[in-house]
């Protein structure tokens, strides 16, 4: 029995698996006797306004659900914890609920920002010798993490967007009408999400071009290849990213909404997929469709990827044993060995929080608007394994906690 | 062995279980031991351009996979057959591919305008003593043919819609911060789809708002909704058909576009979800996104519903059946039975053909808003059932036909 206890607490996008690192810290806590297993509702505000539950009062069969939970369980939160100096008041509301609750090992699952409270926080207790091991686990679809070969929650983005848009250019595809498709996937600095959709090929199902923020956007060059590809086959496939920018390092959607002169609110309206299908429309007088794969992206569990499933949940289950170890101030990261096996290790949060992880060169062609083959046999290794979906009455069947808050 | 043969063709918007119809006629013929079973691609358009493959020649083990096959494979078409009398050469000319092939037995899998055209085509053969049996399998996502209980692939895409839906309740959930989420669903005329949001209660992530085609929508009825529940829960979840209209009947889309007088191409951008998002925006001032499920709709065999598939296939034996027993001019029904069992049966295609089933006001609550829970256990049962999903590299395994073109 250890008369400690810990506290876990998720912030940032949801994904498919973040619930996964939670029942991973949950089990191996239980396993190792941890006196109480807090849970903190909506991240680091939860411990602010002591909105805080006991793990250990949900039924085993409900945390069992987890694995299949999408979004997160004890709910998110975007918070940015400004430094000591400008803001002591917050971190010492958080030692002194950690204190009346002994809480003496910190969990945040998260992606760059919860790094950075991750590592604000452990310093904090190491500058004022309050014995609170603080341990990252890392969390999003963006894959943009540095430090770690790959993030939980990227895998099962991947398995969604690569199997809707195999369905997609099946549907396309049934008619002889041509048509040009533009398919928005999520990511507005990092393209890993969208460069996942090369691994069409795999399906012979492949999209046509690919279009990540790390490869400056041109509209012509765009437009050119659009009708190229259309001229032979009457069918264009592009799958773009939220975030393509411009060579001036400006995001494209910005750079072409501020050409516009109207007041009429035309901004707000659409993403990138649709101003280029409008582009499309205009320019090139083709018929085109706009598809945005929006928050089904990161909320999927209905297709996750059991692989990724795992690899969430092993490294909850490593942070904790990790913690109890004494390790402080670092983020669990993945390595990638041999054929395709993760190790688990630990990494100094200061090197990872605030940075942000891009696709590299060499994995953008030559021509800026494809992904290599070499991506494939990154990505393909995350959206494999079988999964058994719990479905009740044929809708996925969810984790349902009490959440009862605990009176401080 | 039949020394006659069958013609299998599809046509309309492709739904996930379209194929498990087209096996389901191949596998009866097969075990009919017709001789020919032909494909003919892209619908009635095959027929009239002699592109038409042998679908004996394609392996078991690829027409296997149709079952979990969306969109069409064969080919789909929009196209709406003339009156014999304003274009007797189309007539004429499948009359004459039928003959050189020996071609007896039509099979048309596909919706209204399909059925439009199996009546027609059915009733040219009649008058003309040519012996060919007509028959229209359903297929329609919009579940709005006249007749039948339901149609095949409303199932699917109702599996695919409810559970989305329930990983949006639990996505947007995530933050304490507050959202109006707004859905929009596919169907233009028939709410069946959108109202099936309703089931979203089943799994204890209720949508809010329910808004079908068939109820007149009013939009300061819905502002003033919207603000309530807001102001209530901080989080509204608005499911909307893409066809909802006004009390004069008109799309609210085309209506709302008239009263802009801008020409910007605004008209272009949107659906009805965006355009009520940023009504949301700019009357109430409340943060809002829109959510456009789009084609993934009709096409995730990756959560096809098994009873569907199950249906579907059916629908196909049956068909092929009852054509050989010398039925002609109908379409495959379903009647369901007990507490759910499906008892299939023919129906006379002319008085289905360019009707539309709309969903009957007692589903429809009283202020317009939502759906009764009979409609849950209308549609429940739809969504049924466990399936496997063959994945090959965590991609679904999609049929891979040959489809060499016959000569003829």
């Amino acid at each position: 029995m250890i008369e400690t206890s810990c506290i876990i607490a998720q912030s940032g996008g949801p994904t498919a698996v973040i619930n996964s690192s939670l029942l991973g810290v949950i089990d191996a806590a239980k396993k190792m006797n941890m006196k109480h297993i807090y849970g903190a509702l909506n991240g680091i505000d939860g411990i602010l306004n002591e909105r805080i539950i006991d793990l250990k009062e949900e039924s085993e069969t409900e945390l069992g659900y987890l694995k299949n939970t999408p979004s997160a369980a004890l709910g998110s939160v975007r918070f940015h914890l400004k430094d000591y100096k400008t803001d002591p008041a917050t971190y010492e509301k958080i030692y002194e609920v950690f204190k009346k609750l002994n809480i003496h090992y910190f969990f945040y699952i998260g992606g760059n920002d919860s790094m950075d409270t991750c590592h604000k926080v452990a310093e904090y207790f190491k500058q004022h010798s309050y014995d609170c091991k603080v341990i990252g686990i890392p969390k999003t679809i963006d894959n943009d993490l540095m430090g770690t070969d790959h993030t939980p929650g990227y895998g099962s983005s991947v398995k969604y967007v690569v199997n809707v848009l195999s369905e997609i250019y099946l549907d396309t595809h049934a008619y002889k009408k041509g048509r040009v498709t533009v398919v928005e996937i999520m990511g507005r600095n990092a393209g890993w999400l969208t460069a996942s959709s090369v691994l069409t090929k795999v399906s012979n199902t492949p999209v046509d071009l690919i279009y990540v923020p790390e490869a400056p956007f041109d509209i012509n060059q765009f437009l050119d290849k659009v009708k190229r590809i259309y001229d032979e086959k009457q069918k264009v496939l592009v799958a773009v990213s939220e975030g393509i920018k411009t060579k001036d390092g400006e995001y494209f959607l910005k750079s072409h909404m501020s050409n516009k002169t109207d007041s009429f609110g035309h901004m707000q309206l659409g993403g990138v997929g649709q101003v280029l299908s409008e582009i499309v429309s205009e320019k090139l007088s083709l018929p085109v469709r706009a598809i945005e794969l929006n928050l089904p992206q990161r909320s999927s569990s209905h297709i996750a990827s059991a692989t990724d499933i795992e690899e969430a949940y092993n490294c909850g289950v490593y942070a904790l044993n990790e913690a109890v170890k004494g390790e402080t101030g670092k983020m669990v990261v993945m390595k990638r060995v041999g054929d395709y096996q993760i190790e688990y290790s630990l990494s100094d949060i200061s090197k990872i929080a605030n940075e942000v992880k891009m696709v590299p060169n060499e994995y953008i062609t030559d021509e800026l608007d494809y992904i290599t083959d070499e991506f494939i046999n990154y990505a393909l290794p995350l959206i494999q394994g079988d999964i058994t979906i719990p479905y009740e009455n044929g809708i996925v069947r969810f984790a349902r906690l009490k959440k009862d808050l605990i009176k401080l």
